[in-house]
């Protein structure tokens, strides 16, 4: 099944709701409106129907993953009884970033990439990302989805984009085994952490990790594969920019398990359905890797097998308004 | 105006509240319950004064400050005509952490604290920490309130506390200069970054900041006092562990003003209402510096002038149920 959330108008402004996609038929069904039809069918009251089917199908797509396997049948339910009262178009579709999780953390599982990045910066690759499925937290305030455009912030000369996945969380847990954060994968759907290289490397040398250099956008999208159909083994990446293909990669490189990612996300810390925890890069998934930067206007568009499509473009540089002036420090 | 966050029971379990605190007169004022009293007296139906008051003055402290000047002003209004209906005794309030932010960030704006932490560690400080208002990113999701146990994580042997300002932003903005940020402080509050200081050396090692070191639990409370009450150039802070003071200090140390911290974290990305930015450990403020750790059972004390004392037990370590095994480099 492929969960996504779009924006359409109503009478108080833009607002999000919860579709099931079929890339197949170019459609998407809007699940509020089918289940609505389907419980009014069965008898309830229209005041009923739009009540429950409100409250299965919200806004936020973490708040309806939180019902646990109750989304998914109704989401099944509503698109088989009541499709064609809820169909909007394909191409149509003004796209959000599918999920809004409480929080999202961004790992760095493939060993390849670590490699080659720190190579690039001639340092040595620090013997803790081998011990520990270390992560940053990212800023899920500035998540976009399919077909936006990305801010390229003030403060940066240098953007990059980074083809990972981005795993969804599908169910509860503290201090989790391995084994216990089995099933506890919703699905999967694909992340491009885009990044600020110069503002990162300044900052992650003061050792308190990637914040400016990451936090002005992240894409996600176009939609969410839930894991039951997909072989998360044999995922295949690639990266195009403008259309020309910059980066080729597997899942099977993968250094952690999902299980394992999840379940250290999990230690002394409640994991919460909606979570989002990112793959980190795939080995040659950026530009620094490379030796090559985005420009102003250039079309990324990152592919997953089985997922789909996520395309992004670069907007224009914003203008500095304001910057820090260093402090001397005491004598 | 002390602004806080109780938890009452309710038909289907506890249930946040917010709540007006008047410490001198030792009482809370619910302030959606002293609101629907004074709806009603003006002529408001019960349905029309519960609808109101809860708009108002919902369990989120954050989205109610996203109301704006209103909240305060509803607030102190009905505070001011209703608060007899709506009184509970201090002493049994069941506090939660007054502020559920959207984001949590914590910067290192105490010079004095970095240069005797790296001394500690036998490193050389990072230049970028004196060129930019660097933060780290927290997990909201793990808010403790006053009062409440703090989780001794599986995975750590050498607890901390930290004795830090916490600032709550009341407006949004992007890419604000220091100027515009000034009256974006909503108010203050007290932060105590707890920190396993084992984990947290590992993962930082790793280059991407502290998580697990950090993201366990959070202490803040006991509740927040709004900005026009405190003399924001002279706040002293101390902390005490079981009575004995270990740390004591003042804002005035600090390298950034809070103007400055505001602006740069909305550098290219927004900085919504009820978001939560603190200062950093203040000189001496924490048991690294000192030489000193918390033990099961400690009573950990912080009090800053004219804000309050937030108290917090450390509780037992828990059990550890799993750690990743570390990989081998491939040759």
């Amino acid at each position: 099944m492929r969960l996504g959330r779009v924006e359409v108008d109503g009478p108080d402004g833009p607002v999000a709701r919860l579709v099931l996609v079929e890339p197949d038929r170019e459609r998407l069904i809007d699940l509020a409106l089918a289940e609505r039809e389907r419980l009014r069918r069965q008898g309830a009251s229209d005041a009923a129907a739009r009540r429950i089917a409100a409250a299965l199908f919200p806004p936020s797509m973490a708040a309806a993953i939180g019902a646990g396997p109750l989304f998914t049948e109704a989401a099944a339910r509503a698109a088989e009884v009541a499709a064609e009262v809820a169909v909007l178009p394909l191409d149509r579709a003004r796209w959000l970033a599918p999920l809004d999780p409480p929080r999202m953390r961004d790992c760095m599982a493939f060993e390849g990439h670590i490699r080659a990045s720190y190579a690039v910066l001639g340092a040595s690759v620090p013997p803790q990302l081998y011990e520990l499925p270390i992560y940053y937290k990212g800023n899920p305030g500035t998540l976009i989805g399919h077909e936006a455009e990305v801010p390229w912030p003030a403060y940066s000369r240098y953007m990059d984009y980074e083809l990972e996945l981005g795993f969804v969380v599908g169910a509860s847990g503290r201090s989790l085994t391995p084994h216990e954060a089995k099933g506890a994968l919703f699905g999967v759907t694909i992340f491009n952490d885009f990044s600020a290289r110069d503002a990162q490397g300044r900052e992650m040398g003061g050792g308190l990790g990637p914040a400016k250099g990451k936090d002005f956008a992240t894409g996600l999208g176009p939609w969410i594969v839930t894991a039951d159909e997909l072989d998360l083994d044999h995922l295949r990446m690639a990266a195009r920019i403008n259309g020309e293909e910059w980066s080729r990669g597997s899942i099977d490189q993968i250094m952690w398990s999902v299980d394992e990612l999840l379940a250290y996300a999990s230690a002394s810390e409640p994991l919460e359905p909606g979570e989002l925890i990112a793959s980190g890069t795939v080995p040659g998934g950026c530009g620094l890797e490379l030796g090559r930067r985005l420009q102003p206007g250039d079309v990324i568009e990152l592919e997953v097998s089985g997922v789909g499509v996520l395309r992004n473009r670069l907007g224009p540089p914003e203008p500095l308004r304001w910057s820090p002036s260093p402090r001397t420090p005491a004598p």
